[in-house]
């Protein structure tokens, strides 16, 4: 089944003209490339709508690069490579490198408002990878860089950024405080992730965790601890 | 300040045509009524487009009523009352009664897709919850019920349903695993709460929170155990 | 030695007119009444210049009455029973009962102005034990109540008392992000107390502690859950 | 008593033509080795039918040697060192070395068939484990790579594996949800490892672990975090 | 579909004479009963071979009579209610009661060894749980009660049994050392359910769950705190 | 065997007479009555010199009395039942009671000074098991109560009995301090026991469990939380 | 608004000449130099009456300095850098450096009198940082170093140091009784810090963090593991 | 006050001549020489009965130095460091150095039976500490090695150590069962050390501990994970 078709067929599922028996069928015979170490599905990013992502650690730069290149054959969607060391970058086909994340294929720029919040200068790496996936789907992320809850009127003065915004993403570690100001100042969607960063009863991370799962403001949605990928992910899906 | 100024003032917010700092000016003098008790807070349903809602565990029946009835003289948006006993659900104004759940002035249906797909039958007192929230806000869930991963065609075969949703929600105790095949399927926004439900090694909910947090399906986001309301919430977030 | 001897004591070793050795020997000898189950402390006031506390669980009324009536027939400073059972109220002498807290002989009025802030109307039994024991001392506590962090308006609107307060104490479940917002506003020394109110994820009173350990504003000090006796101790221990 | 004889005897007790006590006696007799160091036990592969096995951190490469050493010496069944460093495989006599595991006198091939399920290409090294322990049994496991849930027609595409396995060993970090899928599909028997692949909320393994507990899949079993080689052993009991 | 057609069905799958794709599809297209609350599902029996299965607690009487009723109105296989109270047992239609394990259909009397070892009388109601699900399949597992290891003479008085089991099931509570010796003694598969048995650093089953994950014993495979279903399961899948 | 042979047995391996061999044997082939529900052991006493011990919860009343008989049946030493609820205490035959515990039988006044520091009232149910257990040895424990380190006066006034004991048992709970600064007043050898009692961060014991583990004060043991009849178990090991 | 501005609109806060609202507004307004990668404060130090506090980890050198440059350009207070390594040492401007923290612009000595207590000498680099902080700000730390409680009369005979303080700090790891001894010996406040000093039940902290929070001496307040200049800034908050 | 008065006075106390009062002036005006970092206590070895000990983590090598030279120039009695680097071992004057302990002035042998048993070879270096500070005391203790409970029969063999011990000593990690096994065969006192040996579950150690402290055998007693110096201080303790 080449790529047209499967366009075709999610067109179809949307639609409801295709019955759900017959669109499951066809998931379930698409075709991916047995690599020997991994599996590279080439339509993922036609099912979901989202770049093939490939997470560094645990794989030889071999790994990457072969799967890299497999991705880069099959499909023109965006491709990222997440946490990777220099030896893997230096191995995987040149791309733009954002800190440990690679992409390739970035796709055209979109027009939503994405606002990226974090504590404190310590959380940058996390919204770093935040970005980088964002800018691999399209879209440049606004910067609210050390606005965190101890000095609150730092916050404030960013207050129609956060008023605006399609979505917020909040990068917090220590208690994790600054989800819950920012989901009681707007009405917009607020992805929260908790980060490593503190010490002592920070639990590398697990505060902060635990505090924006409890937050008072109601409907932040959490996820895992310096999860930046997967934030950007989240609110890729809720982007239309 | 009146209720039509408050639109007014978040209309110009939105609109770009009132400045940062008096609108935060504005939010700050919003008035609220002291109860001595509670501060009832009558805009937020304003600023933030969703129903006031009251808590019920921890407060006297006496005090359910005297916020719901604050609450029911000012503004005329949806009201609801969440883990409410029988005492305090005979105690309060009447309103509908969805479980453990209370819903004054319910707003007119809406028609964006809000699949709700439970593991087990124990799990439905939590969907009860989240399903009479999004009522409250003129949504009516369509329900995938018993569906949990250990016997996977139940779930395939609601698959249209997955895939044509606007936002999934995923409730499941246990081991949680129903939030990553579900992930894996749809590209539709997916909020995971897991809940209490099963013994032994589930830890009361934490097994399934953890789980989910560690979703190998990108872009599932998760709320706090048995948090119905607080997913529902963040689902009114994201739905435009 | 007599308590007018005690007194004496322990104005010359702040006058530095005494010896550490010979205070310690003195401090050491200190008479206390064995009462077979309870060894009963009649100059603790004296020294630490704080009421005699009884904590009920654990002891059947009957003890509970018998170390009050020693505690009456000695000195003359406040005494305060806490976490006290209806049985256990009644059958102690007649005091002034706040909640579950009785007080005796509370002190004269004192001019200290202490805040005490809670998130929520759960929290209030905690507050309710903290103000009580604060009373016994002469200190009528400020209460700002239901001022949690998801209305941020609410906290701001009392920003004064914040401001001019020698002492504030934040008492907080959930994720506790009261007390962080507190300490950007205020110079004043706090105190916070994590409650065990929430549920899910606020594991019952442990996120909050955590959270509020973590806390980014500098200077916060925190007690055991639910401990607002010990916030209350904690505060009289820094005014003068 | 030589080996004959211990073989005898455990065929008596399996035939029941030998009394339990003189059973026990005889067991509890048997020789071993003492090296001062460790007691090297000659007789285990004969009495519970698998290899010998020496886990390597915590010995000194000499150690390793020594141990490895006597057993050739004795018997002549499969054995295996696990967690070998470099040194320790230098030093010690010349075996089949896959990764971090040596293998001394393989045992002939067996027809059972084994399917080894692996989520993710990080998991590989606890899987390399597993077929090492099993080669050295002889059984050649069916090697299922890279079938996470998150693509579940990947798993899918190789179902009749799994249907017809003698028994299946699933590998799985992050979120572990890949046991549960399986069990689902297969009635055989299923053993599951949590391993240490993933970051934040995976905690190292331990929610991996906690989810297979909890898996709502009847009948699942679990090994430690990492333990390919447990994972084997338990298969190469229920094997015949 | 009828029966006889899944029955064949499943015996291709066995044989090989039918492709993985067809099985699959034929899997996913398995009836279901939709009672609105639960999707019965008919035919589990036949794909895994054991009994149908419903957990009782969170389940209205009322539901655990309506799944019992459609169970037993489709196919002929054993059924079972596992965690009934006393009003779910009235409820639904009479069967064989366990403690709290309710029968119908029990299979007929298979030959297979199951051992059974309990450590203390406390663990009792764990292992009635796991002897009515094996009773459910046809086995009349072997009881071996109180052997704990603090009298390990108690144990091996009775090796015999151990050497010459088909499989072993040790149900333990407190430090659940009992694991480790059975499973040093004989080599037959261990199966090891830890039990709420105990206090203080029991933890609740948790320390006992740790420590049989822990066993030095090479092959024993762990179930969910006092998963006494789970532990027959698990035997069922192995036993051929 | 006969009871005169079994002490014969031990007699001769404490003087070495008796090769390890034979004593092993003749231990495992030591004679206890199998009661179907319990293995009752008649000869611990005899082997560990220390009362036979039945374990209250979990227990049937009738299980309890038909252990009790079987016990006061053989031997003649001293039996203890321990938490046991007052159901079980009107089912058994009658005992001295102390608070959860019965005693039979209780040995011989014995000269050893085994003294027992309570940290508070709340701590004294625990003190109270454990004062039971010695008194079934004979030995009459020297009890200091209520000695907490807020008051370390009380504690300094008790010094002598301290610094002349022949064991030391230390009951604290919260943050269990008390074990620490026995510890560092006196050579004996100290046994402490955490215990439940606190609130909050207390952990139900954990945190006086892990204080007493990590005690500053060298040579401290600690039994497990609440474990009044472990420590005196140990103790009763100490003693010659 | 310069610096002269804001000191007499603090002034008029306190001496109760402005209102509420303005003086928030003006709070809400107060500048802050935007770096980019941070928001540098310059007026903290006057609202709070405390030094500007750089925290090194997650920061890079160039980080540091341009952090510290902007301060200094900006106000007259004391400015620390705590945590930093040698290389952000060497890239700052030249300062005190005292272990990893560093001070600039050391406030005028003040008469105040804070005692710190250290449990063991693994204990110093905690109080270490503490001094520093608190030498930034005037005061000249009074130091009981070595005084654990398993040689208690080491303590004792610093006795009139701990009376006559104005504050204290009890710094310790392992179990942390330290604190608890202190507390019950002054009527002064005391602050806690545990450190992560110790090893195995140590668990890096938490024990004495959590034997600290549930102290018996009441009124202990407590900050995170090894937070020394949280213990300082607190101690600052309630030095008037 | 020279060394023969202490005598004199430990003398007078255990016999009974001197008041509770007087002594315990005495010990608080004990002298101890304080060298600014530390304060070391010339007496404890005469107050205990024990060697003086020095924990070598944090301290630097010139510290270490100066402790253990003031430490020669008082006294007479055993000196051990522990924990000690190679760096602090050349730095120390030269003692006896087994392992990572170092012992000055070694005790006198003495006859009393310690046997230290270990579960594993990787146990042997908490072992080592263990025994080098028992040596300290004149103990020559005799090792049991590597007699895990799965194979026990190898502890079986050595029974009469067990059974004529005047204490024993449980060195074991993974599920620490050996403490449960040996406490069951022998009557002598036992004190069990968890080790951080062992992987996944193991928890470091964790589940060793809790083992132990759960263990089914009465009378166990617990120190802290790899507290090897612990043990061996607990049992000079006990032994006369």
């Amino acid at each position: 089944m080449d790529e047209a078709a499967v366009r075709r067929l999610l067109d179809e599922v949307r639609a409801g003209t295709m019955s759900a028996d017959d669109a499951v069928d066809a998931l379930r015979r698409l075709p991916f490339a047995d690599l020997g170490f991994a599996r590279v599905d080439h339509h993922r990013a036609l099912r979901q709508g989202r770049a093939e992502a490939v997470y560094g650690p645990g794989k030889t730069p071999e790994h990457c690069a072969a799967i890299v290149d497999e991705l880069l054959r099959g499909g023109d969607g965006p491709i990222v490579l997440t946490r990777a060391t220099d030896t893997q970058i230096a191995a995987v086909p040149q791309g733009e490198v954002h800190g440990t994340t690679v992409v390739w294929r970035p796709a055209a720029p979109r027009p939503e408002r994405v606002v990226l919040c974090t504590a404190g200068t310590a959380d940058l790496p996390v919204a770093e990878e935040c970005a980088a996936v964002l800018y691999a789907h399209g879209i440049d992320a606004i910067r609210l860089t050390d606005v965190g809850v101890a000095g609150v009127h730092r916050l404030l003065a960013s207050a129609d950024e956060l008023l605006s915004a399609d979505a917020v993403i909040v990068i917090a570690g220590m208690e994790g405080a600054l989800a819950s100001i920012v989901g009681g100042l707007t009405p917009a969607p607020v992805v929260a992730v908790p980060t490593s960063v503190g010490y002592g009863a920070s639990l590398e991370g697990v505060t902060a965790l635990l505090a924006m799962l409890s937050s008072c403001a109601a409907g932040i949605t959490v996820v895992g601890i310096d999860n930046g990928f997967g934030a950007a992910s989240a609110v890729l899906r809720l982007l239309k």
